[in-house]
């Protein structure tokens, strides 16, 4: 059995995402497996695929909306979205691949996504990002030097254009063992495969 | 609490709706509940919200068609579609609604689900949909009268108009007390509020 860690593709915009990040490291863990943290770039798949926000598709954004908070509550996640949404995610995902030098991806990536979709923070600035890190017990002046450094940069778009050229057109998208599930509600699917290795 | 049926909306082309279609009885029977069985027209609701059928999205389309089949595999209902797809839902749909006046519609729904989905049979026809369902032991001439039926032919229609205006935009969806839930793997959700009666 393989022991390569979970791919965990997510938007910082995306709600589902939010959810499955409070699950997506207990359920690798209980199979002997890590997360591989990937933010990225929806925006820039759905520009590819002429896809539009969730909120914005007709009859199925009302049902999103509402969806969100349901599936929330059905995770024991709590939600409350910022007014100013969708915002962009580039300071937040660029933070996520600065901690992921020090292991940090998940604590930093469940500090900014609790900041935005829990408490309704703006994530969007760098210096919001810095200020939220700090205050979860990251090295604030180290991450605001970090969001500059063109490696991180780098980063950020080297995974969203994997994600367009691996066909991961939402959020959120595990991998397993080379496996995709879309969504928030695959993680029956996704626990079985990392058990059996397929079916 | 409630002991009103499950609505289950649903489109003959559409194979997580097939899914469901062989779980929804039971999961409503375990909580005292019958179902409501409404096929509609899904392509009827696309023309309103300006979706097109999964299979032509980009990225999304060749996602949808491995997940159909592993979908089906994880729920242990065989799946071999038509190789003409989509094909035509209202023969079928009518004939369901026909059923329907003596408590049959599960009945004819699975008929014809199985022969379209599980063995790549044509449904598209009248003809062909009297055949099948014949040879699952409706009565063939009584079923090709009703469906030149107007008040059939009227039910079919009712119930697309009625999706549309609750903003019913993919298949199965499931309704528990008012309550929506989209999607074939939506069984957790729809179970608990059928438990708790919301959360």
């Amino acid at each position: 059995m393989s022991d390569a860690p979970v791919e965990f593709f997510y938007d910082f915009n995306s709600p589902y995402g939010y959810v499955a990040a409070h699950k997506i490291e207990a359920v690798a863990a209980k199979h002997g497996r890590t997360v591989d943290w990937k933010p990225f770039l929806l925006g820039a798949v759905f520009k590819v695929t002429g896809a539009v926000p969730l909120p914005h598709v007709p009859m199925k954004g009302d049902y999103a909306r509402h969806d969100f908070a349901r599936s929330a509550r059905f995770h024991d996640v709590t939600y409350n979205p910022p007014a100013d949404f969708p915002f962009s995610p580039v300071a937040a995902s660029r933070a996520v691949y600065w901690a992921k030098a020090d292991g940090k991806a998940g604590e930093m990536t469940l500090a900014l996504y609790n900041a935005a979709l829990g408490e309704a923070q703006d994530i969007a600035s760098p210096d919001a990002v810095v200020a939220i890190a700090a205050k979860a017990g990251f090295d604030g002046s180290a991450l605001a030097a970090g969001l500059q450094d063109p490696a991180v940069k780098e980063e950020l778009k080297t995974v969203t254009d994997e994600a367009i050229s691996r066909e991961i057109f939402g959020s959120p998208f595990m991998i397993v063992d080379g496996e995709g599930f879309w969504g928030a509600d695959r993680f029956d699917m996704v626990e079985r495969w990392l058990e059996t290795g397929g079916w």
